[in-house]
């Protein structure tokens, strides 16, 4: 059985000091090579309890959110603690009075939840859950406040209800989507976060019209299935936008038309967009989290009807700020958390998307990795290559 | 046959040096004491051209936009020019080759049109005509760039395409709607401006549904409106908010239900809010204009669905500042212009909705005055008093 113990070094971490290592504090002596995986032999999984489900997590990938948090920047961090929260696996078993799902179900753990029961779940419009919201301070279960991780008595925290970077981990059962059995987890282990989170806020939020144009900030995995949700809703042209000209050769297959570098320009980026367009986008989605980003995606949308979607998560003091008449030429400006996708309730079809070939996912899926390297996956994102890097657990 | 002829003395004035008076430099001497109305039996109404309708103005009201526009603040004033926007009439005349109109249509003038042919026309989303959207800087007709008011030879200025402080006004067939002609129009004329603002802010963006609670953002005509379109779609709480007490008891014949005045408060208003509602009102409606109140308005949503609606004029060089999370947590913001109606197509569905009882136009109009007692009017909106001024083009 293995697992990885992700912490950091300090609360104040430097990009040339990036290290995935071991709780010194816990473990008796650092096991393996830095940043490697390591075999815990003392690392006990607890049973679920009562509205748990315990997975046996077979493909996870890295996710940017991983990484961020990881480097603990403007946390208070726990540790040690598992991160993890890009995957796919099958329940091992059930805690006591589950009937939802059984052992050997196929499921996406998903690190924002959905209880069924609370005003969000119960409208129609929001995913923002009271009960199972993304909460990345609470390292532990909701039932009893306690972890299902421990070494020598000792908990190991969870992150984001699913520690996926673990052989087995535990679930609240409203954090788990039951997926088509037939589903090739492999592939499908990437729409628990990124690529459903791009996909939704341009189906779901966005929702360009056949023969719009939509401006796309930031061309990573999320934006890039935000184009291929623009594609999927027959957006006409996909202007990407990116610091980064190398990214702009691999948009092209997500059906990104144009391409914007905003270094290119002495002029804001939005007047470049505006120029191009007749006066704007019909959709915009930001996706860096960039906030000089955020006001550039909404300030290129075409006044009358343009609306501007933000997904990217922006830093802590970060303001937001226009001129009220961009928004009283009737612009609108929204913002969205997963795709508006509620986890239980529609990831399952997005899966669908997928197995009736209308989304295409491989080509979101830049790299394999056996458990033993995922130290690559980190290093793959830190350098910017590629968009995901499925880490295989079974390996 | 009458007109008031409205201008400003320097483009700096202050509130206690408020007049209206007529342009010294073209008539050769004062008619009539300050600010009253003035018989000119040298004012030409020239006839209708291309394109263009005369019309006779039976009714007008004044709206808070003609004070702003004759306060001149900030904007470099035309002079002298004829204020006045909100009215009904009937068509006197058609200008060569209109075919839409005959004399005897009655009719509304509306101060931004419809041209029916650029992509805002054509859009189903915007109302914000390429050809004819508001322009307070231009006092001439668009088919030849002159005006239709003359004395002496010299140009008078029309005013947002309107002008209807006259007993003859000449106007674009885009900027007329025709509407039910047993409507009576000494009610009706109101709906061409500010109520129709408010109303369309509501039915047509912030869209509440039924049993949704409402914050309205300022108790004047426009917000009154946008409270009587959030009543019409069933709201079971519509809170007003406004700085002037005295406004609350006027309010609650409008379905407003519960008060609060920022005055009476410690924290921010959307803390207030929030507090009262378990987390935020369904949709907010601004229509103050200040820039803070619109910030509040924002803010005072619910995350996951909240919509607010910016709909008061913002200063030149207000800024609207938020924390981007606000955003990133579900909510909308949107601004709106003339409630979204595009002004031909769907005004006389307005003036439908009064006629079936749906809609209560009464209640608005607090006051009547002739003609020559218009500064009664003025008098009424600088002081606060009442909603609407009825001003009587015949008697």
């Amino acid at each position: 059985m293995q697992v990885l113990l992700c912490s950091v070094k300090s609360t104040q971490p430097v990009r040339s000091d990036f290290k995935l290592y071991l709780a010194k504090a816990i473990l008796p002596r650092w096991h393996g090579k830095q940043g490697s995986h390591c075999r815990l032999k003392k690392l006990k999984w607890l049973p679920p309890q009562a509205h748990e489900v315990r997975l046996k997590i077979l493909f996870t990938s890295l996710c940017h959110t991983d990484v961020y948090f990881w480097e603990a920047k403007g946390q208070t961090p726990l540790f040690p603690r598992i991160f993890g929260h890009e995957a796919g696996g099958i329940v091992e078993s059930v805690g006591p009075g589950v009937t939802d799902f059984q052992p050997g179900d196929q499921v996406l753990p998903v690190f924002t939840g959905e209880c069924g029961d609370c005003s969000h779940c119960k409208s129609e419009e929001s995913n923002m859950c009271d009960l199972l919201r993304i909460n990345t301070d609470r390292g532990v279960m909701l039932t009893d406040g306690k972890s299902r991780f421990s070494i020598k008595g000792k908990p190991v925290y969870h992150f984001v209800g699913t520690s996926t970077f673990s052989e087995y981990t535990v679930c609240h059962v409203g954090s788990v989507a039951k997926i088509n059995p037939a589903a090739p987890l492999d592939k499908v282990c990437i729409l628990s976060c990124g690529v459903s989170t791009g996909l939704g806020a341009a189906l779901n939020v966005a929702k360009p019209k056949k023969g719009h144009s939509v401006a796309v900030f930031g061309l990573g995995a999320v934006g890039l299935a935000a184009a291929e949700g623009a594609r999927l809703s027959g957006a006409s042209r996909i202007i990407g936008v990116d610091l980064n000209p190398i990214r702009f050769n691999e948009a092209k297959r997500f059906g990104v038309t144009e391409f914007v570098n905003p270094k290119d320009h002495k002029k804001p980026v939005q007047e470049v967009i505006a120029e191009m367009t007749g006066g704007g986008v019909d959709r915009s989605i930001e996706c860096t989290g960039n906030v000089q980003a955020m006001i550039s995606a909404f300030e290129c949308v075409h006044d009358g009807w343009g609306v501007a979607v933000l997904v990217g998560v922006p830093n802590k003091d970060d303001v937001f700020k226009t001129h009220p008449m961009n928004l009283l030429n009737e612009r609108t400006l929204k913002g969205t958390f997963f795709g508006n996708y509620k986890p239980r309730t529609d990831l399952p079809g997005v899966v669908e998307k997928y197995m009736n070939k209308e989304l295409e996912v491989e080509k979101f899926i830049t790299h394999s990795v056996p458990f033993t390297e995922i130290n690559k996956a980190f290093d793959y994102m830190l350098r910017g290559e590629g968009l995901r890097c499925i880490i295989r657990m079974g390996d």
